[in-house]
């Protein structure tokens, strides 16, 4: 088969790899209905984190179940199944404890932008629909795997409740998805900082009741305007910089709650500052598979249209076009179908 | 009157200083029954943060009031009452929130090392005690007012809840009683991190069920022998140093929470790390005032006995014994008597 196999920067080539197998008895192979590019794909797209050797790209999925190993007794071959990035048996401790991420045995699940996947794991990472669901559904429940996933984390982790003015710095598919999320849990004010208009217009049809252009400092000053002084609620960090980090904890108010959900790259918290903003922080990777099958439900019940971030679609061939697209943010999100 | 000033470091003088008067009609005047020396008065008086010019001393306090200013309600001559070492009006959104110490209109309450205090914004700052207490009971009323009041926040801001694991990095009176408050609020195991034979006794009678005398990455390790290799549910840093608060996150389990109530000197927290730590942060200037009815309850109720913290008591002249003891480990915490 082929699939998207990172070279070098900016060199992403769909070519030849080899067709991924049962390992273990606890995997799946599940047959990609469809796959896409994530905002951490651009970190090495773009050079950061170096592979020292070529890299089979992408982990966000969404398909049938081709075929089982022995162990595996909570999914079967045909059933449509979704997925985390993070493979984890959902019954050790930290799993309990809704971390899954971090589970006892977390496995990164890579090489997803390819017709084919294999899945560690299966039956503590994979949630299978009740049936087959309708091709228009497929976008959104793909989302679910990871960027609706890490949205509603970065609000469940900053602790959105009804009534809170909450504000999310970044305006890309997982902030976006952010806004939506927060307006899920009952935000009664959204600020979304964003100075793209696409993804403003976004902002406001997933909830967001006010638009910041600023930044740093003086994205700082407009939250802190737009709120009598006091700061937002909770904030939902959502680049991973150094300055949207410094940003984030600004706009929060003192006790208020800052999430993170993008790997940060080059941050460093003063512990005295942070004493002093006085905030909750609370983040890392996203434990999608704690909040699925919700995910999943408010998506086939119609409550939810996250896939909307994906703004381009592309036959899984042209998957360097779309790393490009996103990389010079002609895209939000990039939809692969193989 | 004379009072405790600092003219660097490990220069503490009681000398004279001109009786505090009412300055602002929300201002109180209280007879001072017991002060203290706390941990964070040892930053300055080792050096750290030097003050330009002599300081007066002090911010744990109770006594009587001896006079308020004209709009003063809440509070009335002749009452026993006690305090938090931040001023907070007590009715902002921030102080609404249950972040007194950090309250639109805080301000810090310095000098009680002395026998007369100005505490401003009394009706928000003060509590009034029900009658006037026994004289047993002031060590553990005048603990309410900080070291009490900290150590609970510690234990609130790492989600201590029943059946829980905790593990208390620290064993000044902070930590201490950070061990008094988990137990209170249902720890089921308290690890206390001490190398401190005296100090070891005082956690175990406080609640400790563990004592774990390596530091660092060794106490790391033994954290996560004593917890099956998963680390502890809440973990409470009272100290404020580069290692301690390493030493706190990495003996937390992924998702678990890690509290910080010492002002941190030097600390440097790198964003990966934290992300990958997956821990919910939360500290700073402990708004005690959200928690003073309630421990002045248990203390009057002889529920908790914090005022064991003081191993030292000396009249307030001999205020520079009572920090030379503190700084050289020689007591646990000084409690200085008008």
């Amino acid at each position: 088969m082929k699939g998207a196999v990172l070279h070098g920067p900016r060199d992403v080539r769909y070519e030849d790899r080899a067709e991924p197998k049962i390992v273990r008895p606890t995997d799946a192979i599940i047959r990609m209905s469809a796959t896409c590019v994530c905002g951490s794909d651009l970190w090495p797209y773009r050079g950061f984190n170096p592979a020292a050797e070529p890299s089979p790209m992408g982990h966000e999925y969404c398909g049938i179940v081709e075929e089982v190993g022995r162990e595996v007794t909570s999914v079967k071959p045909g059933q449509f199944v979704i997925g985390s990035f993070f493979a984890s048996d959902n019954s050790c401790p930290i799993c309990k404890a809704g971390y899954q991420s971090s589970c006892q045995h977390a496995e990164f699940v890579g090489g997803a932008q390819a017709p084919l996947l294999r899945v560690p794991l299966a039956d503590g990472t994979l949630v299978a629909t009740p049936g087959a669901p309708s091709t228009d559904m497929i976008p959104s429940l793909l989302a679910t795997s990871d960027v609706f996933g890490t949205g509603w984390f970065a609000a469940d982790a900053a602790n959105v409740k009804p009534g809170m003015t909450v504000a999310v710095v970044g305006d890309g598919a997982v902030g976006l998805l952010g806004v939506l999320s927060a307006k899920r849990m009952g935000a009664e004010r959204i600020v979304a900082m964003s100075r793209h208009e696409a993804r403003q217009k976004l902002a406001r049809e997933f909830g967001a009741t006010d638009i910041v252009t600023e930044r740093g400092e003086e994205g700082v000053a407009r939250i802190k305007d737009l709120t009598n002084g006091i700061g937002a609620d909770a904030v939902l960090e959502c680049v991973g910089t150094q300055e949207s980090m410094k940003q984030a904890i600004g706009s929060a108010r003192k006790g208020g709650y800052v999430s993170y959900v993008g790997v940060p790259h080059g941050v460093q918290l003063e512990g005295q500052e942070l004493f002093f903003a006085h905030v909750h922080l609370h983040g890392g990777p996203a434990p999608v598979r704690r909040f699925l099958p919700k995910l999943i439900d408010l998506v086939l019940n119609g409550k939810v249209d996250p896939g909307k971030v994906f703004d381009l679609a592309l036959p899984l061939d042209q998957v360097a076009e779309g790393y490009r697209a996103m990389d010079e943010r002609r895209a939000i999100k990039t939809l692969l179908q193989p």
